[in-house]
């Protein structure tokens, strides 16, 4: 509820199309959040497809005489004439079996009582993982990947979202080369989307509304009822694992350079399943469903579904339909931060964190003895700040209160004590007659999440010090000048754990490690709606940009994407498993410093792999990972055997009749480790691995294994030593953890290294032994 | 002193280098402007250099001899230790004779002893010619005069003012070829400033700062001790008149487009003689003076001496020794507007008036019903309002009160009635919770003058109409948006002589009409110092461009000063006056649509030549015009000599000790006409006046006058045909105007325009009836 909450605030503040209106429909909605009248309300319909008559042309048909069938029950005071009767939103064919429809409890019984029902349950809300501030990221320039890949060349990513701006320069496709025969998708018309906006670049533009719709009966109409994205979050997302070379591009000044998404050459098909009027798991579904049919081989999904398992998590239900496919979903871990509900922890797909880059966004602060220091800065113009008087006061420093700060107003930039909120101070400063404020604050928050809306810089209290000390004596002498629009690269660590990475265990699935990598995710530079702002400059002054700047595991998610669409291109045969384990044991551990990678959230203390996964993503070591831990579809349905889902429920996902269950194993040939406990039941824990792993290498090699175990664990490998005779060998062990429990650190990390002889390759895996989490 | 206490005020609100120590001096310096201290102060002397010893080896020891001989007289209480003895600042021995010397009352008595002394006087107070506003100026594409004068390759002009900021892209010296070996200047180091900083654009720099310190003698030092602008005024002028190609310049995204300088290809030697700390006469004589010396051959300055004769203005004195050296000084009429104080008007320079361009700045309004108006802004930034809540109410729509805006602070944009100053409307909407502002206003100032701090438009009270209806029809319901940062070019009436250029007659010479010709100087885009603000928003954000849009005779000066650059390239052989002949007789009285140019300040009557002199310059048609009213030195102290002035007075100019007035003549040889008569003084007046025309067009050749007489005049010519046999053949013509007066129009109009018998030139002279004007 936090979440929607967030987004109606925002809407209420930003989207004034059809103000009142929408504003009420939105309130509505919150309150009743997926049950749209007393009568009737949507419903994913999961279907054993084995049942279809044989007569019937399509599971489309059957689908269909399936709702045909219902007779009208119940709701006879329908007065408002909407839903009379049951409404078909959409069938699912491709990475889904099953349906959507707007039903009543009576119908949905009638439904149920259907042949080959497996599993209904009520339309959901999605959460987009973007934190609402300014961010950045550097994208790495030429690396190995690229030229193994060709950019992506003809790679097809599925980007499902809240649609595309066509027009951003990102989505030019100059240097663009032929569309792959295999696509089958289509460029819809909609409102303000004429099919000549798709290219050779931005390949594909679908919409799916049915379910904001049927979820929302009183709204006449969609504000933008097309892919048209007029919320930003799609466009970015879009350019960031795809976009082509677009030169000048900035934040406002910051981050000046040339923008590209991470696979600049692969396909982008684009599925908009995020209205402003609301964001309904049946539109996902067939979002996701139509881009596998359309022939996608890579989805990026930066949105997650909160508080539903795997069996109710469209996500879930549709990307494994994906998997056996061969396509791979990346998916972001959502923005909870220490909240422990990090969503999209599905077996089958990619999950992926958020970290920092090494980039700086500066005001050059110049005192008028000469002393320089460099603070924090995102004002989004090229203020000037030039020989300011400059004034450090106690009685007003705090700078809480507007009437304090009018005491000051023969002055023109302030030093704010560190004794009160940034937000409020710089809130306060803007309303005063100070032209700057120079705030202190060592809580690295502020430089991944705080809008700058009037000129200032954020020092450390280190530097103030020196800063105060020089207001004091030099009174009314005293100056400053601030220089604006600066950017460092490469001056500060990185990457480091973002605050508001959602952390593992997965609620969904806690026996499978999540996250699985960290990908850049912190003020990452990306295109941008011109319609809605990308910065804003005092109270009511909105800016819009080409580019924006944001932050969130949404930022983080297409960057894994966009990697993963260049491992497909490298190597086509790859399946989603294999290029997820190729990510995952190249992923680095280790930050700019060779320092383990710290964490944002928790004091700059070592990340554990429950906040980063196995590490940072290191495309160039993806591409020839020595040894891949693959898994087929069955690994994920015995997987999913062993949760003691009911039948039906397993069936929605995995949407085969036989019985899946023949065989059931939690013990998944996944290139991680998680043993967990539960809290307070300390004692002696041991718990057992099996794993396979494929020599991807040359062959004949032989690996030997490298343990660091968790600390208060005993970590046992057998057989430390793998001999391969070929390339595409597999060979087996066994990994064991002994946990003897330690209260003062409940969660402990350690790794395997499988170390090849010629040192060419190491095949690196987490280990974790933590405090189990409460199932959704 | 208006314009001094603008410049005061402005120096309050901007430069704080030293911000108490300055602010004092300049309140100091503007209470007892040019007298330092009761002691001593900045004189200005022009001596008589016949009366030079001959054993003397220069000018500068007969000078310094002059100033050494002087005992220190009087004065012993100088307690404070400054200027114990008289202080020789300057020696001007180029264009001017004489020195600057800081001296007691008895101590110039002494120097007034002196053989060979002619005149001296008080260091005076220039006046910068730029309106404080946003402008922008559309430079001509490639015309006939550029190639003909290779872009004005191998033409050198010197820049007299506050310098120049070297780092602008403007100054590059890309596609600039090797610098003319006639340049015998140099680039002065200093403060911020090395000689690394010149190059074959810029290819000359110095500062003259002894009259300003001498002028405040507390003052510890110079804010900026170099030829380095932190103004910004010299930077624009200097890249106005000869700026090399800058791609993507644009004042905060307006004018967007490819910079450049009137004569693109000529070379810059800047000259500061204006400082932060003030701008005095003597500094300003040093430059002209230097700037001769070192060869430069067209000076461009944009300061005018107001209330100061012919024989104690610098600028009069100096250019003088310029002309007869063949350098034509191009120099701004002043933003007096109506007030009639033209300064600049001095018969042997160029004065230029001030007109708009065919630009529009603006934003565009968008009604919830469809309904589109352009209207004007200039806000700075690109602001986002979009389906914005819409208000007219009568209650808070005068807009001039925050108090009274509260009530409407659910809405989102108001539109404001033109029953209060726009300036004071936008401040108060900034206060506001409102998001835009909609103004209306049919003030054509505001379009050329007006800062934009907040975001919204000006509409016209016709569209205003039409936005009121629907905002009152469409109540809660209603919205607009607006697109900012949008520029329209041919879409308006162009050019119009701008509200603020001053008017003629000539104080200093009412005989000779001025100003001479118009040139573009409302919202000229050029190049702009980075640390001086080129915008605001709110009340104290204040942002930083590398090009600004700003206003003023200031930017036509320098229009002026390019294309006689270009003739000069074009013509090398053509001296100052015929350079300015074929400049006025080919200017064009038309505007865009093919109407008399009208006047802004009037109403949009027509405007008269005591506006924009002979119309709007026409680069491309001066270098052709067919006939050239020539001008000799000798020519210019025969009208000298007709002014009463004492014969000391006149060797101060002329700097000759042969009587200069065997020949007194006030009917100067020029190219237009002006007759004066004395207000209330009705009656008949009768005026002769004598010319001589050179055909500079191949002959033989027959021009016929064709005359439009002034309302109330008869103008008789003869004789009215003019045969020439061959190319630089002279003929003469008198040109009679019987003027009988009428009451309801002071100022009347006309012109005599020679046509060649072929149809080819069309050499055209305004003729003006105006009372005359008190002398300076």
């Amino acid at each position: 509820m936090v979440s929607l909450q967030k987004f109606c605030k925002e809407k209420m503040e930003l989207s004034k199309r059809v103000p009142l209106m929408l504003l009420f429909g939105w309130f509505l909605f919150a309150l009743h959040a997926g049950s749209i009248s007393a009568e009737r309300s949507t419903y994913i319909v999961h279907m054993d497809t084995t049942f279809m008559p044989k007569a019937l042309a399509s599971h489309h048909h059957w689908y269909s005489s399936i709702v045909d069938s219902i007779k009208p029950i119940g709701s006879t005071s329908s007065s408002d004439g909407h839903h009379s009767k049951p409404i078909l939103l959409y069938t699912y064919s491709n990475a889904v079996h099953g349906f959507s429809a707007v039903l009543s409890q009576d119908e949905l019984q009638a439904v149920k009582r259907s042949p080959g029902f497996l599993s209904a349950y009520s339309d959901s809300l999605a959460t987009l993982d973007t934190t609402h501030t300014f961010e950045f990221l550097s994208l790495s320039s030429t690396t190995g990947l690229w030229p193994a890949s060709k950019y992506g060349k003809d790679v097809i990513v599925g980007v499902i979202d809240t649609g595309v701006w066509p027009e951003s320069p990102s989505f030019r496709d100059d240097g663009m080369t032929k569309i792959p025969l295999k696509w089958k998708g289509t460029c819809e018309v909609g409102q303000e989307f004429n099919s000549s906006l798709c290219n050779s670049k931005l390949i594909g533009a679908r919409s799916f509304s049915k379910g904001v719709i049927a979820a929302n009966p009183n709204l006449g109409f969609l504000t933008m009822n097309s892919t048209r994205d007029t919320f930003g979050h799609g466009t970015h997302t879009s350019s960031t694992v795809a976009g082509n070379y677009v030169e000048g591009a900035s934040f406002f000044g910051y981050a000046l350079g040339t923008a590209r998404g991470v696979a600049p050459r692969a396909r982008l098909a684009i599925y908009k399943v995020i209205w402003d009027e609301g964001r309904y798991a049946s539109d996902v579904l067939a979002g996701i469903d139509q881009a596998v049919a359309d022939g996608v081989d890579i989805i990026s999904i930066s949105m997650g579904f909160s508080f539903d398992p795997l069996y109710r998590d469209p996500i879930a239900i549709a990307s494994f339909g994906a998997m056996e496919r061969g396509v791979l979903v990346s998916s972001s871990a959502g923005n909870a931060g220490l909240r422990r509900r990090l969503h999209n922890g599905i077996p089958w797909i990619l999950t992926v964190a958020a970290g920092s880059i090494d980039r700086w966004f500066a005001g050059i602060l110049t005192l008028g003895n000469g002393l320089t220091v460099t603070g924090w800065s995102m004002f989004p113009a090229r203020a000037v700040v030039e020989n300011a008087q400059l004034v450090y006061n106690k009685t007003i420093s705090a700078c809480n209160s507007t009437q304090q700060l009018s005491i000051g107003a023969s002055y023109e930039i302030i030093v704010c004590d560190d004794t009160w909120p940034f937000n409020e101070q710089i809130t306060n400063i803007a309303a005063s007659s100070f032209r700057a404020g120079i705030f202190i604050s060592d809580n690295p928050r502020i430089f991944e999440s705080e809008s700058f809306i009037y000129p200032g810089v954020v020092i450390s209290s280190t530097d103030a010090r020196e800063v105060i000390n020089y207001a004091l004596t030099a009174g009314i002498e005293a100056t400053a000048s601030i220089e604006f629009q600066q950017t460092f690269v490469g001056t500060n660590t990185a990457p480091v754990v973002s605050s508001y990475t959602a952390r593992g265990p997965s609620p969904k699935c806690p026996g499978v490690l999540k996250p699985d990598v960290m990908a850049p995710g912190t003020l990452v530079l990306a295109a941008w709606v011109p319609n809605r702002y990308a910065a804003r400059i005092g109270s009511n002054m909105f800016l819009a940009s080409d580019f924006n700047a944001i932050s969130g595991t949404s930022m983080a998610c297409p960057h894994a994407a966009g990697i993963a669409a260049l491992l497909k291109g490298a190597h086509p045969e790859w399946s989603p498993a294999a290029i997820r384990s190729a990510m995952m044991t190249t992923a680095n551990p280790f930050d700019n410093t060779q320092n383990p990678i710290k964490d944002n959230a928790l004091d700059f203390k070592i990340a554990t792999p429950l906040a980063m996964g196995a590490g940072q993503v290191d495309p160039n070591r993806a591409l020839d990972p020595g040894l891949i831990y693959d898994v087929t579809p069955q690994d994920y349905v015995n997987l999913l055997c062993s949760m003691n889902f009911p039948r039906n429920q397993i069936l929605t996902i995995t949407r085969s009749s036989k019985n899946p269950c023949l065989t059931s194993s939690s013990d998944l040939n996944y290139p991680s480790f998680i043993a967990l406990y539960t809290h307070g039941a300390m004692g002696i824990l041991v718990q057992k691995f099996q794993r396979t792993v494929t020599n991807v290498g040359k062959g004949p090699t032989t690996y030997k294994a490298e343990v660091m175990a968790p600390k208060g664990s005993v970590v046992t490998v057998s057989p430390d030593k793998l001999v391969f005779g070929q390339m595409y060998e597999k060979q087996s062990y066994t990994l064991t953890i002994n946990y003897s429990g330690d209260e003062n650190e409940p969660v402990t990390f350690g790794s395997i290294i499988w170390v090849e002889d010629n040192g060419k390759h190491r095949v690196r895996s987490p280990i974790v032994v933590s405090p189990t989490v409460e199932l959704w």
